[in-house]
């Protein structure tokens, strides 16, 4: 199993027109057919020092291979999500575990 | 759905024993019946810059709700992983994120 995590910070926190549309363009991009499993979240309430709840939103996507990762990061529908929405993120922070 | 993601970076990471000391303590961890999906993984080789490929090891554990995911926190087997492992990690970082 390949899972890709991603954390998203918007550039303009106060503006919930921008934080809609990256939420939107996130589900959106939750449903390319390559991904087996998808999480679309924002920060729960939990508050520990180790935690940082400081993010906007969050995706895990679960895919059966790294074949598969692959073939989604070329995905049409995903090059086209971050030509819409890359204007909106300060930073993003990936992360990808094999198990 | 509440996902639960946390990366360990280890104390030595040199000491072959040590990892796998961890990798079989979250192994188990994932076990836990308050979680209802369980991913222990270590990181791929994929090499862009917002990727951190600098830990060790990475559990996402899905539960239903926030209500399960706090007695998972207080379970006597996570609570007995901790005090088993916690000299083996220099760092960990939790992100939750609820969908």
């Amino acid at each position: 199993m390949f899972v890709h995590t991603v954390f998203f910070w918007l550039k303009e926190k106060e503006n919930e027109q921008a934080r809609q549309q990256l939420h939107a363009g996130l589900k959106e991009l939750a449903t390319i057919d390559e991904i087996q499993t998808a999480y679309v979240g924002a920060p729960a309430d939990t508050r520990r020092p180790v935690i940082d709840h400081t993010f906007d939103f969050s995706i895990t996507f679960v895919f059966s291979d790294d074949a598969s990762q692959e073939r989604y990061q070329v995905h049409p529908e995903h090059l086209a999500f971050i030509d819409a929405c890359k204007h909106l993120w300060e930073r993003v922070q990936v992360y990808d575990a094999v198990s």
